[in-house]
């Protein structure tokens, strides 16, 4: 419960939070409310149908998951009050600066500006009327701004960052539970309150007790087995792929990228988003398609595994992507334009691959009956995790629905044939 | 399971739902697909920001739970093969008809052209590409669009529509135990298996057996609960208000009403209509202070019981109401086109309350040792239904925080001060 | 979280529960470890086989939610730090005097020695070897005593009381929630959460605020629902209706009610008590019959409402019941010991009618702008609680399955022929 | 739904199971009623106080899962209606021959008799009344016994056994969500319906489909999280060594496996049993320490993993366990006694390793466009069933909490100074 509690609001997920006034007034602003107006998992809904929440309910479960760090008292015995109070806000912020279908516009930010998401919500922080709000409240909005996307330099403070970005850090910790939740997926079961209760700070890091090992290793089966099930689905895959396709197409038109202030980056939602593509004829095309779920065919897939990456990087950069397109579709008699190799290791997937090598780094430690800590390699610990480690790669060839017989002939022959073992369906 | 089976949808609600080609077909088609555009609480989610849920997967999860009455054996044993497919279809198409916010649109629709939602649904399901869909895979359109409302007309067959259309078909179920899903409040928790196997057909309308009491009188109350927290939630009706005062300003320039073909019709939805409003000079005002959450403001509010029924007819004239309101507005010195009486028995509101009363009405039977059914009188056996039939009238006069207190003032003037016993705040 | 943190215990239905080092004590003291081997709700397993559970894993449920009530910050700003300590205790210790098969045995208590389970509860909590624990740890093992059961006097503290023993207290929340849980029956789904939020003191005692009249109303319906559902339950009477008249006969031979000493006392538990019946030549056959599932049949049942509450006086009484089972069995030619006539508002039953009525009279209170809280009438503001007031009374007459038919005949000529309308099986 | 509906049974974990007549009759028979008084997880409530469920509800649990394989109608089509109900009845009686605290007895089983609780599951399903019953409801008793320990020999049927008794047979799938319900450890949520959807039959063999990839992936990881958390806690080992050494020390005095006749061993069950080692003087102290929560201390731990397996044939033989002891006592100065080597892979362990390694051998298919079933190899597939193949043995050496310190000096002595990273406490 925040020190200076002015209501509440109902979770599905997480109960009741308890909020601030300065709290309050963050949330009922627009960049906040506009957050009603992102999907959390756009494209998803097409695997799953419950899958409509969105980023401002997954920001008030990641501010409430860092209140309940911030009270751990192994860590709330570091902090003053004010850091507490800085800390839920960041939590809360965190998201600010996605765009419309949160990751899916991230593919152009990268590719139009070299920005990522995280890039957009300090801007959005400090720049927009965010920042104004939390210097009239008292708080730093650049400190704000640094700390909810984890790049606070604070000496001795490397743990707050963690708490909001890292291996186990509380926006996992919320996406996992409420993409379960609202998907029905029945992957992402983590016993959250055991993985913050074994929390505590070696160093300047956050780390994890081990007695939580169990809770720590089935935190990241969860997060595994979203992917394969969720964030890299296949037809999840498609509609990811048709939509950053009609905003590509659409973006000299609509000029998507092309916003100079923060108030322009936010008049950008699904909503206008969508309604514009609908308008717009380079992409109403693919709108139409999507809203009669005609979806991109999955032509061929193939997964690889750790010492694979060589192939996801080879396939991560367009120019070979772009290159090989040309030679299926010439191979198929098809349109270059109607052949996608998605590798969803690139910027544009939810959740990159990057992150879920690095994520996996958590440090752990035991505790002696004298209270000594002592950190230790998880990897030495356990099996599980060495496994996990840089598990998947997925490559796929995608295409519409009457090419798709050639263009898995055509891949087949120019990739190798896929082995059957691979062409599972998760 | 359908007798053809072809795939299944997972429902966060209610797991598998397995669905046939034919029911696949339609699934993918744009009318249903719309549905994912609809939200199924447009302004709850102002009050619990989980409720971002769709007309689409209740949609599905009605035509489940459809299903689940067509096979207790008390039903299937009276029900032709395609009788069973053709109750699973008109299930699933249901809430076609609905407009952009669903509810909310409906006031328009109701005033313009005096139609209701089933209305509509019954001419799209007819005269829609979903007639011709229909036609083509062996379905009778007039059929199926009657009983997706409730209006069959086939001798005998009264309890098909019951199980869509009646005071505990399956509708209301579905978004009973969905809607406190998504939103978190926690009164809808009903014991949905045990009423659809207690159900059976006397004469020719569908009953309940009295060994299913309990769970007859949770699924009341659970009702009643979610009303108040949810339908009539102050904040979510002041939500709605704004949302439909908005599409009323806009209406005569975005011609909301003026559809002619459903294909005209079928192109609103709320992303389409949120744009729009945004855009248009008399209503984007209204959508930037609810982008803001700068809401409505309740000045008065006042709950009436059963013997109040006149208060809420009177309030229903919307001469009257107009009338109040100019009174209101006049003695608190603001003006009328900010004050707002509420009454929600209009049929602006989600589920109003003449269905509400009526819906009690649900027949209940005993069965003997040697399997002879007696009708009983709800009425006689359980007193909770007593005591909830007709239950609640709520007044409540809104107006825009500035003027609040004069508003206040104004209104327990004219319409009496309020008892301090009437200003809970559920 | 308690002030010395020292360890948690992971229940099921709240999550951790956090405990001090002087819980822990306790916790692993014989008179605590025995509540393991008490049912909480002997006889309900042969409706609901999940129904396992024991007093134990209650009492740290309801020191769980007791501790939630004290961080209440309407609450804990009232209290010093050994007051939270004492009452956390005091609800942990609540049940300890508890008998075999809980209430079951309570009806020999009463019968034998006038002493109720709370009586002995004090008893122990001050003569048995937790005294001895109490004292060396610093508390005052009579204030323990008096506040386990809701007796403790201390000026302008009440609600202390309250906490653990009134309308709302928290042993009913948790064994609503916990049965709910254990059984499967979909009847008591609380917010408890929103229910403790809304808690405060008004003079001296709790009361609640009625923002959460919603969830005031869901708890006395889940209540009544759980008595009809579980705790009244017809089969679930038979079996601690047999339970009783096992251990009434066994008595004299094993002298269940003759103990002399706390020890003494704590050595009778469901085990010891079972094998017991099992091996005295008085009970074996009624055990027998349970470990087979030969049930004593119902023959009559009919439920009276508020105005007939002089029926359950009369057969609250025993010499009366007497007499009429004796009528009874003479007409219908089977022993007077095959008939029972059951009234679930003798002290037999597990939460007697009695506490029933008078639980309802809970204080609430509305809480104007400037924060003045003015107390209210329950019965002037929620039509439901008004219905549910002084519900039930349950009038059965049992017997075995041979004599049955005759049975039924003999009791409709005595007690008159039961209306159909009144053969309800809840 | 059974062929012959008789009623229903309600369950926590799984909702309603609906049964038929003849399953009544064997439900309400002495060998099923007395599983009431088996708990499923003996020792586990020291750890999990929630952890009450018994044996007969598992049993109803597992006929209700197996019932679901065998609607799937990839399975349904191969069999003839006497099958199905002679396989749910196999499910339901699965667990007959269980002696008291389950796992635990079954250690003198071996030892004694050399008997799993298989062998006498089969012994006392023909052998008891349970036979004729069977016999005079039309089945066949050896055919029923058979089927029920998975060693039923009829060509072309080896599935019904897998249904049973295999890698992912439906006794583990309901142990696993139900162990996970009541004592609220977080690991054993698995998606059993995707599971039990993707089942067919290759060859005569049961195999899943590879959709089901994540399904089965995540069961297998909730089984060995399960395993680590709930039956090898170090906690709820301690309270099952203590039990079985009880039993041991008291058999001559009780005759515990000197049963001739299925009477004799089915008037063994917790209640008798507990109360029986109360009493005897072998036996007392043990059950005064577990009534009191005094357990064994674990003074060394060690987890090894699969190459290590040397290590637990090694422990696993009584002999060498036996000398170990001596030489650590020796080393500590205490008594032979009171030294203990725990090795959960000896057959004492509710589920030993064995078993663990064995059933991971799961068959697996794809299914081609055309529907053609090619059976696969998990082990390519998957890198995490690779990863838990034989994952686990741990190797703990307990005293009492005098000795503690004196022991673990001296096991670390003999045994070799345990690496730091292995004190895990999960």
């Amino acid at each position: 419960m925040p020190k200076a509690y002015w209501g509440e609001i109902k979770d599905p997920v997480h109960g009741y939070v308890y909020i601030s006034e300065a709290e309050k007034n963050l949330i009922d602003s627009y960049p906040m409310q506009r957050l009603r107006r992102l999907r959390q998992l756009a494209g998803s809904e097409y695997v799953y149908p419950g899958a409509n929440h969105t980023r401002f309910e997954h920001c008030v479960g990641v501010m409430y998951l860092a209140s309940k760090v911030l009270e751990n008292p192994n860590i709330s015995s570091l902090l003053a009050e004010d850091e507490v109070e800085t800390c839920r806000i960041a939590a809360l912020l965190h998201d600010a600066g996605h765009g419309p279908f949160s990751h899916v516009f991230e593919q152009l930010l990268i590719k139009d500006l070299e920005k990522t998401h995280e890039d957009i919500t300090s801007w959005i922080i400090e720049k927009s009327e965010t920042g104004d709000k939390l210097s009239k409240m008292g708080f730093k909005p650049k400190e704000v701004a640094d700390l909810a996307v984890g790049k606070l330099r604070k000496p001795g403070r490397a743990f707050l960052n963690q708490i909001i970005s890292s291996g186990v850090d509380v926006d996992k910790q919320d996406f996992i539970v409420r993409d379960t939740y609202h998907t029905g997926a029945e992957y992402g079961f983590i016993d959250v309150y055991r993985l913050i209760h074994a929390m505590d700070v070696l160093g300047e890091n956050l780390a994890v007790e081990l007695g939580a090992l169990s809770a720590l290793e089935a935190f990241m089966i969860a997060r595994i087995e979203s992917f394969k099930s969720i964030y890299f689905h296949r037809v999840g895959r498609a509609a990811q792929i048709m939509l950053a396709t009609a905003m590509e197409k659409a973006n000299s038109e609509l000029g998507l990228t092309a916003f100079k202030t923060p108030e322009d980056y936010l008049a950008l939602d699904d909503y206008t988003v969508w309604a514009a593509l609908k308008k717009c004829a380079a992409s109403k095309g693919i709108i139409a398609d999507l809203e009669r779920r005609r979806m991109l065919k999955c032509a061929y897939e193939r997964t690889f595994y750790e010492k694979d990456t060589m192939v996801s990087n080879i396939f991560g950069r367009e120019s070979y992507r772009r290159q090989m397109q040309t030679e299926i579709a010439k191979e198929a008699g098809v349109s270059v334009e109607s052949v996608v190799i998605d590798v969803p290791t690139v910027p544009s997937v939810p959740y990159h691959h990057a992150v879920l090598m690095e994520s996996m780094e958590i440090p752990v430690f035991t505790r002696s009956q004298n209270g000594e800590k002592t950190l230790q390699r998880l990897s030495e610990i356990s099996k599980i995790f060495e496994t996990l480690k840089g598990f998947m790669n997925i490559l796929r060839v995608y295409t519409d629905a009457a090419g798709r017989d050639e263009v898995e002939k055509a891949t087949a022959k120019i990739l190798g044939k896929i082995p059957s073992t691979a062409k599972i369906s998760f």
